[in-house]
């Protein structure tokens, strides 16, 4: 396709990355080649170390290359709190968007039975030596708000009131600058429903 | 960021890929480790041997990590027409759309004295030899349709005539200053059909 066997296979290796067709990996090896080889041969090295190195802390399930990762490490972070989600991916989204400075759980997943998907997958009991230790008072349930998402969160508060521990949900409503004839119908009624007062 | 140095490091050295921000980044670094470790891993390794291994062409200029590419050591290809492009991602775009089979020669950019380029970084004095070994006897000129291309296929097709050699030009249908890289697969397949004798 280009005359050179390796460009051709990194083209297609390329392809490996979400998002990315062959127009892309083609654009992308070009621009490597042509432009940026040494930041090119630093992201090669990174790919390297973290697939090979990064596994889940043992405290958490977080991405860690070490036992316990970073977050669990921190002496400067609420112990009192602890925020449960689904993926590496939604923990980072809330440490991006909020002021949130206490511990996290992540399930690595959400319940579903159909998926062979169940409380010793997500690591339940971990979870639950975590609440018996006694230090956390509350659980931020931030599980998605879909049908998986929701029945995870249902078992999750029960393990939390089981464990002496308050179970607190995310708010639901339309998103700040959405635009309500976009909002989906579920969103927007249940919004309705739990309009406030406004002072 | 993420709770692991080494996520947080494969996440800033995604972003030397053209078109990704932090968000795409960030979901590109998750996929990998959570579902794709092999690609990954495969990823890695064509990086590192194209980054390292693939220089150019001593024939056309092409990419290649043998002293000459695999276009040019083609004994199936046509030896007498010969097709002058500014970039190896020209080169690839005109073997995608057409049915083109004869040789190629990559200026690796085009005339542009402000810039310091001119007929020696271009390697027009290697265009220059090959024309005089007596094999070409149409050079079909495929620069972009930019002020600068247009500069590029006046001096080729001078350059072409002085070596005895037909030179032509791609038909109009590639949109003016429009890049041939982004130029769709049929409009460069009939403009490649409909390449002109220059006068
Ligand atoms: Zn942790
Ligand atoms: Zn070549």
């Amino acid at each position: 396709m280009t005359g050179s066997p390796l460009l051709n296979e990194l083209i297609e290796a390329l392809r490996c990355l979400p998002g990315v067709g062959s127009k892309s990996a083609q654009r992308m090896a070009f621009h490597l080649l042509e432009r940026d080889r040494e930041r090119g041969l630093r992201l090669a090295g990174a790919l390297e170390e973290a697939l090979r190195r990064v596994g889940h802390c043992t405290r958490c399930r977080n991405f860690s290359e070490t036992p316990v990762c970073a977050l669990c490490a921190s002496t400067s972070r609420d112990r009192h709190v602890l925020c449960v989600v689904e993926s590496a991916a939604d923990l980072t989204a809330i440490e991006q968007a909020t002021g949130y400075r206490g511990q996290y759980f992540v399930l690595l997943g959400r319940l579903s039975p159909l998926d062979g998907l169940g409380p010793q997958e997500l690591g339940l009991s971990l979870l639950a030596e975590r609440l018996a230790e006694g230090e956390i008072e509350e659980m931020i349930i931030a599980t998605n708000p879909t049908v998986e998402g929701e029945a995870t969160a249902h078992y999750l508060a029960e393990l939390a009131r089981a464990g002496g521990v308050r179970p607190t949900r995310l708010a639901h409503g339309v998103p700040l600058g959405g635009e309500l004839e976009y909002v989906d119908r579920g969103t927007l009624a249940h919004a309705f429903g739990s309009r406030q007062l406004l002072g």
